[in-house]
């Protein structure tokens, strides 16, 4: 079968190889993969890894896939050939808070991920796809969505009456967006561009401001939202863009702390958190139990991912990652398998 | 001005009288009564009180009305004439938990209520009503919406992808009914009749079951949700029928106890609930902090509350409360005053 | 190696029996026995199942033991020959809430117990016990011991300042009241006899009420408390009693309901419950992460369980069984193994 | 009456000077001042306010103070003349969260403070002292005990098996160290002195670090507590040192934000924050519901503040505050009035 295979560690090492078809064991299943999506946390990966993260030698990259189950080994209960699937991000977070156990692999970092035409997943490994997600929007999931969903929903409990801030485009931000719409809460979108903006509304964004036309946007949310600041906000610029977003908090609002593209360092001023009773929590992809519950979620919302118009192949992987890199994409990148 | 009044207690002592208009004093503001809704606890109230209640010797009935402000007193921030506001149910009950100093007093019980074309509120009783929501509406929120809201949102914090079981189309079921899909969440509806199982489904309702035609409802419900149950239930039945909720529910599924037509006592299967992991928890009207928030929420789904088609005068308050003791009405009952 | 025997189901069938020595298997540790505690459920298992729990053909009895490691499989990671473990109630709750995968199995109900000198075990459904307690002492933990702090402590919350009722001198009762002074509440406990309190008192119970002289015992709990009632109570007596535990609560007070020694039914008052705003809540021996978290409480505290006196062997758990069911003991039934 | 006055403000300007003595109005009572403690919030007060405080022209210093009841006004219900009571920083927050309304004035701030001899009460903002607290104790608790009660207990819920990192003998940090262990939590103590360590593990620290000694400190707690970490940190020295703190967290732990005696800005590393899934929320002294919750677990507890042995008079207020100022006191500097 086709895969794609880093070795040794860097994008420009990055080739389409042939490897031997993997078989499923007791308890794993076979999975035809369809589709995946890419993140930015792939792109240092294949550069060969990040922050504690343990360096590979050589790797299968990307986290996210989805595709179709196409032989089931032992003792596997509740799949069957056919069935349409998602991986999750850390095989072995299963439910519960985080901890080490739980995040000591996650695909196409710690171990071999999804790009390849077939892989062998454990079977409490994978989520099955509801009716109205294809593939691709099926594979957009299991790292920026579940972030975005673990941070705000699960960790941040926003519900209708609440006011969410959502930062720009990325992956994580648009799904953010579409959850707190989704449950209840008014959105307050940040972002560069008109066009970015009209996006954000048309997705149910309410309160927009260009940030570039306005430095001091954290005022301008206090504006916007009569002067009463949002109660949450989802995190993903960090570095000196994290004093605006506390600007922006009301008395005991709630940051989930998710990305730094702005920079891994922020200057805190700590007796504005401390006199706000701001609140602030880091968030990761989380466990399977959470990723079921936003599938879950979509489904009863009937909410679809936002992917980008282009479309690559799985020949083309390294194209796609260096698209990715330009931060020209609106939405998730996919890369058609099969 | 014209006011409903009850001397002594008896609904058939329910007369409209004039009384002095009343004034302002400090921190206070002077409302011009449009509507009020009726709730069942006005009924018992009218007869001369309920459960702990303290009986009155005579009352101005109706806990729930919107109005304008027509007078401000000294020492008064924040409102102004003109302004369009609803009062509170419990006027002590600002903020935080249930306490016995909030709940001491409540419109239309141990206070004098809103069935009269002018009452004075203190400043901190009331709250603003959105733009889209007009008097009628605004009236309807008070109890049976806010009970609905403490119960489901609050403190069931039911979220999206969670599954909520609403239990006819009484006001505070309609209420959660909203809710739940305002909040994410998938509905699961019993009713007793096709047309009121129809009217559940235009509100978002996606599982219906008619409990006239399966008395094990509780098993149909397990059925519809594919063997999980339901998350929340919002109780307002009691009685017999809290066994059928009982076995409705996932594990450690939540029940709202809010209401409890269908009987006072309830024969609980005490392991069926201990091995279940199940939570309940008695829900009220809460707090003038929690009305805050359900309005802010409906202002951004642009939910209304759905009212009774026949609309009646104060003049024909009676009639009103003998419509509503009958239960042929569908939504709340609405009172237009002045 | 010895073991004790039901074949088939029945008291009067349980034998001491010579059985094959097991083997650790890759993942297993093999853990010679030392000491095993009783469970009122285990009478209730060896007699054939209860609730909706599978019956056994055959069965080796008792959930929970402690023991040594002897032996160690492949890929065994953290644990050597010589550690000092207690098995765990639920093999498959690892962490999280309450799901069905994870009570589907349970020791020396659904599977296998420990009433026999060895045992293997998955590696990660042990806990190491700590230095100041015995083999004993830690084999009185897994059932009663981690139900009460998952009831009490993990779902309740009970902390500092709160009011905790305790019923009698039950395992799970005793425990609770523990935890309670652990954690810096306040113990009312009710209780038969004048023995049962003082040995309450001596665990740090300050207020006490004897049931068989004051049925009406909830309204003296009120008293003692001055009139604000209990935040907490441990339920493991329910039938009629449940309404006197009512009675004894504070407005938005939390029931944690565990057991039912007073009848499987209680006819509950619904608009009390309602009112007070009051909660409930079903608990279970939970996960393993919530008893390595009492475990690690207890050692902080220096808190060690409470055994009855009589002492068993492995030859006359019969004997062991009989006495736990003649309800003369007060704290934990030990039976020593080798 | 005699009363410190600052006026105008500035340290220099305190002086004991003859007032009239104030009168219990409507809903009011006369407390006769008996002892004042001193916080570090106190001397900026007097010296013009800080942060977004509002600035006073003149000013009675000091918000923690108890006394005795000698007068009630008009409509006061609950108190007597005798009743030993402690008054709340906040007289507006009563119960709930942190919202602008009730932290609108604070005594010896917004408004005048404690240091007179007689000062009126709103008898909502009082709380009783318990038996076994003498004057001068309970004038310790209003400030520094509630903010730490709030931040650790309150807010961040530490309890039985949890680890708590205390920060040096400030009063915030002796308070949450108290509360810790009233809770059953384990300690972890820092601090720059054996002296200061060894009352630290007087009050019942067991893990012990002199960070003079040991710069890279969070390494040492996290081999101390053996690579687990610290589940909870009170936060009050900021600063560089917060680096030290985030490397102490356990995975999920929680930070409690309080002083900023280290500086009021922190570099923060967001990576690590992120994926720790560490949180973060700012404290303040919080409602009276949470003075009256600590001072009902200090009384369950028997636990008493600790006060600094040196002790001042009234006429003495200018150099306590240069004492409180100079650092050498250990535990709550206390005032004695008449």
């Amino acid at each position: 079968m086709k895969a794609a295979f880093v070795d040794p560690m860097g994008l420009e090492n990055l080739k389409i190889v042939d490897l031997p078809e993997p078989q499923a064991g007791p308890g794993e299943v076979l999975v035809a993969m369809k589709a995946a999506s890419l993140n930015f946390r792939d792109l240092l990966a294949v550069k060969g890894g990040y922050g504690s993260m343990q360096k590979q030698e050589k790797l299968i990259p990307l986290s996210d896939g989805a595709g179709e189950i196409v032989a089931v080994g032992d003792r596997v209960r509740g799949w069957k050939v056919g069935d349409r699937v998602v991986g999750t991000f850390f095989p072995d977070w299963q439910v519960g808070p985080l901890r080490f156990e739980s995040v000591a692999t996650d695909l196409g970092g710690r171990m071999d991920g999804v790009a390849c035409e077939k892989r062998v997943f454990r079977q409490d490994a994978i989520v099955k796809l509801p009716d109205h997600l294809d593939y691709a929007e099926g594979a957009s999931l299991p790292c920026a969505a579940a972030t975005a969903w673990n941070g705000l929903v699960e960790q941040g409990k926003a519900g209708p009456g609440d006011r969410v801030l959502i930062q720009g485009t990325g992956g994580v931000s648009l799904f953010a967006l579409q959850f707190a719409v989704m449950a209840g809460a008014e959105v307050y979108a940040i972002s560069s561009s008109a066009e970015k903006l009209a996006l954000m509304k048309d997705l149910g964004a309410t309160h927009l401001v260009n940030y570039r036309e306005d430095a001091e946007w954290g005022k301008a949310i206090q504006k916007l939202s009569k002067g009463r600041g949002v109660t949450h906000a989802v995190e993903v610029v960090g570095g000196d863009q994290l004093k605006q977003t506390l600007r922006a908090m009301s008395l005991g609002g709630y940051i989930s702390l998710i990305g730094v593209v702005g920079g891994n360092r922020s200057e805190l001023n700590l007796p504005v958190f401390s006199m706000g009773g701001l609140r602030m929590e880091g968030a990761s992809a989380g466990s399977k139990a959470s990723l079921q519950k936003l599938i879950d979620a979509m489904a009863i919302a009937r909410v679809k991912p936002v992917l980008d118009r282009q479309r690559f192949k799985l020949a083309d992987l390294k194209a796609a990652l260096e698209y990715l890199a330009s931060g020209k994409h609106i939405g998730k990148v996919i890369v058609d398998i099969a």
